[in-house]
């Protein structure tokens, strides 16, 4: 070892012993004949003295150290004068009396403080330099303890970590897939997991009873922000239950993670229908830290004259509180943010409820005073609050409330990124419709069972039938999706048709798990977790991905430090036995 | 929950408890108007009785039960008249009161016993059928328990579990990459990783220090029985060690995996240079489960007009003890054994050590008594033992040897499953002959460092070289590689031009490491584990991958059971931009 301590455990109790210390030099300072440096490594900072009074060629020596040399040092361990109560190793520092550069270092592109002066271009084109900031470095250890409280807690349930393959069959009727040419059997290709969800269903059929895995799965999608062409899942599934059995399994385990990880007890989870989150929220993932929530104002709001909202399928409020001396600059501003391309409603009517019990709106015209009473009646306003009314199209208008709901609870600070307040969703629909296409899709995905009291709308409303799915929701964002599976061949050959697979196709993308459900499947269902957002949510309480992965790619799947995806070389495609084709 | 209890846990403790059990049914008895059924799960096997006498329709039910048919079953748990003491639950039985099938099997096609009748193509299809079996489903149990063992004593010494890519680059250097065409940067590809060596040594450039990660690697290899297109690694990386501390601390986590998983003590290992382990057990993955060591009779068996030693680059011989009595029969089989082709020896030359100290050789012809005595001595044989040696080029006459010496070693039993002899063997040479190119290539692979006193060979004899690596050998299987690595960019410049890169070449694959070399990089090392094998050795004893994988591909990289790698459609192709081309 060329240590015998790390940067991060000397303290009062080493006074006075000879250590040798490892690392970066973090800082540097002068101060007459002595030179302080700040030594790093991943385990803290320990300053070191040299004292050019004492030792001139090893004082000289030191003062030509730049910023990240790797140096090692011997020296003894003294109390510090000036001590730092802010880090653990800050009552000590190290009288230099050997110093060995162990590498020098270039001046870094940037600076390697938590608030860097590196654009996010830069720093992921030298990763390895930005992973010496302390946030993103504590960003990956606590994905690693986020990753052992999981394993504990999985464990200790009984559930069995098996592996599952990553060369396997393309089956385009999800996203679209990473496909991996054969060299040995030419023109043929595997695929890349999208998830490892049919093998751990085969398991399931094996008998493995519980299983887990925390694994990488691949999408080629066009990427956003918050994707990635490969992330990670926990990946679950159990035989012999029911849903409640899920559910109260996954929520211990969150429960587990956010009281090892962050000593935070989570309490019982709420559960909310798909239904209902959608009435009261707007979308299926609400935020739950605050109100707020959206009132159906259809039925009052219609008969006096005003075409917008008589013809509208759905008008919907929400009563923002203490918001009701919003100025006109503001409404309009609010006007503009829900009729934003992404958001798409055709406008805002606002009504504000003043103190003294009287009524302002943007609607005065076509509406009395006694009739702006009613709708902040049915939109629970008090005296103080601002409503904002959306009409049009359910989805539209609901859509838009949505994003008014969380834009107006960043604007009064309801979004408290310390709070957590988890929640699951339940009842999905099984299908909805492909809107390119026409056809119905897998709103899950094709292996999700239905409520049986809801077999009777597939040949009538097929929109209307409930899945045994369920979603786990923190603070907004969608942390996991799970479901009952379907187990029996029959039934799974229904719902292939359901979204359109034709016979040929089902035989030969998928004959395999048909006919392992004719061999003894059990009842079975599972969850998956995306285990990067879990973490980032977990450790920052936001959603912000890439800080918690170690080699992100960029928003064009490019990582720039490798410089890939690159050329390959002609022998390389001919041995293949595949061309570049420009089309 | 489906069940009250698994099928294994069951005992006297809970007589006249109301249960409620899943499983598969394994095997069915009738005896009169009783039937007896074996109920199996991952857990055990509980034995059901169904009375037809004081139930007709539920005993009429359970006969027409098939074999893997999912049942779930209430009924009393009863002591057992007739027990069963060799399982945990042979002492109850359930006095079945209700059955409902949850879903019939169709008849397996194979058995589904330690020994099946199935054949290997046929287990493959159905891989989620001989899962079912108990040496399967054990091996994969058992793997979670190593992999647990591997997580438990890596936390525990502080490494961070950190996730690297897996689209990566193509660096054609090693063996063939598989490559995966990107779509959004159409003509270009990204490459699977041959193993995450690259990522993992920026992590110490960035300061993590310890690093492990339990993570698939690829490949595209041509297959042969033991090899996988996929397979898993235990990948470890530390900052600030040398070859001691690497060897250490890995050689505590053998021994940690060993006294989990086998309650198997290991001693300390033995370790020896790749030049002993060549020398004396003619390969560099020595069997230490017995001796028979090679002895170099090149100097004694020369002189006497006998040709073939005269001429021989080196003569070695093996001392088989109490085998002085083989047959003619006996010892021409084994000499047709070294002249096989894999092994490629001219012949055999046998001495018979007889009981009364006399000899009897092949070469009775051209060697006295007097002499062949003297090549008893070197080969340190005594009475009793049988002289086998092999003469002719060094590499090829030391690897006929070595065949020879375990072949003799599995005839004679000293080859015991249940003994493990683990050591390291170090200093490889850093560099060694392309056959077909005649150029210099890594032997372990270019980012490994080498003996500094060995630096003037690289002008001079680079096959000199010793390399700072070392591999984990347990009982003749290489369980692990490792070295101390290049950290400094003038070093690996020279080490790619010493397995001739270009300077372009180098600058387009390798400049990310080559620039991080530049930013303070520390001095470090590491290793990496063969996951499937290291659990197939600890678990069983022997190297039989497959059935350490769930899903494995058979020898020409195919999943039989998914049936992949197989077409993908014209829009895939067409969207990938690339083509099939048949050259």
């Amino acid at each position: 070892m060329l240590r015998t301590h790390t940067c991060g455990e000397l303290t009062l109790t080493n006074v006075s012993q000879a250590v040798t210390l490892c690392g970066w030099v973090h800082r540097t300072r002068e101060m007459g004949g002595l030179t302080f440096i700040d030594l790093r490594d991943r385990y803290g900072i320990t300053q070191l003295v040299f004292n050019s009074d004492l030792d001139k060629v090893l004082g000289e020596k030191a003062k030509k150290l730049g910023r990240e040399y790797v140096i090692q040092v011997t020296g003894k361990v003294v109390e510090r004068s000036n001590k730092n109560l802010k880090i653990p190793t800050g009552e000590i520092e190290i009288m230099a009396a050997v110093l060995e550069v162990l590498n020098p270092s270039k001046v870094p592109p940037f600076t390697l403080e938590d608030d860097t002066d590196g654009g996010d271009e830069l720093r992921m084109k030298y990763r390895y330099l930005d992973l010496r900031r302390n946030m993103v470095k504590n960003n990956l250890l606590n994905r690693h303890k986020v990753a052992r409280a999981v394993r504990e807690y999985l464990d200790g349930q009984g559930f069995a970590d098996i592996e599952t393959p990553f060369l396997i069959k393309s089956t385009p009727e999800g996203a679209r897939d990473f496909v991996v040419p054969s060299r040995v059997n030419k023109g043929e290709f595997y695929a890349l997991p999208q998830s490892p969800q049919t093998f751990k269903q085969l398991l399931m059929v094996s008998g493995f009873d519980r299983y887990y895995q925390i694994v990488r799965c691949f999408r080629d999608e066009d990427l956003r922000a918050d994707r990635q062409p490969e992330f990670t899942q926990i990946d679950c599934e159990m035989a012999f239950v029911e849903q409640e059995d899920v559910l109260q399994m996954f929520e211990g385990m969150v429960k587990h993670v956010f009281q090892k990880v962050r000593n935070i007890e989570l309490g019982t989870l709420p559960r909310m229908t798909y239904a209902d989150a959608l009435k009261y929220y707007g979308n299926d993932k609400p935020d739950m830290r605050f109100g707020m929530l959206l009132h159906d104002l259809t039925g009052v709001v219609k008969g006096n004259g005003f075409k917008v909202l008589d013809d509208a399928e759905y008008a919907g409020a929400i009563a923002v509180p203490g918001a009701a001396e919003y100025t006109r600059k503001q409404t309009d501003e609010l006007t503009e943010f829900v009729k934003r391309p992404q958001i798409g409603a055709k406008g805002l009517i606002y009504v504000k409820c003043l103190a003294d019990g009287t009524f302002k709106s943007s609607v005065d015209k076509f509406y009395t005073e006694e009739d702006l009473k009613i709708w902040a009646e049915a939109a629970e306003a008090k005296a103080g609050d601002l409503i904002l009314l959306v009409s049009g199209e359910l989805t539209v208008a609901r859509r838009a409330l949505s994003e008014l709901r969380l834009e107006m609870g960043d604007r009064l600070g309801l979004r408290n990124k310390d709070v957590y307040k988890p929640l699951w969703v339940l009842d999905f629909p099984l299908l909805e419709k492909d809107k390119d296409s026409g056809g119905w899709m897998a709103c899950h995905h094709p292996f999700t069972s239905w409520k049986s009291e809801d077999e009777q709308y597939f040949e009538t409303a097929p929109g209307k039938i409930r899945a045994n799915a369920y979603d786990f929701v923190l603070n907004g964002v969608e942390l996991s999706s799970g479901s009952i599976r379907i187990h029996d061949r029959k039934k799974q050959e229904k719902m292939f048709a359901a979204i359109g697979l034709t016979k040929e196709e089902t035989e030969t993308k998928f004959s395999f798990i048909l006919n392992a459900f004719e061999y003894g499947a059990p009842p079975h269902g599972g969850v998956a977790f995306g285990f990067d957002r879990f973490c980032s949510m977990i450790v920052s309480g936001q959603e912000n991905i890439r800080d918690f992965i170690a080699f992100p790619k960029n928003n064009a799947g490019r990582d720039t430090m490798i410089d890939t995806p690159s050329s390959i070389s002609d022998a390389q495609l001919k041995e293949l036995g595949i061309g570049i084709e420009h089309h």
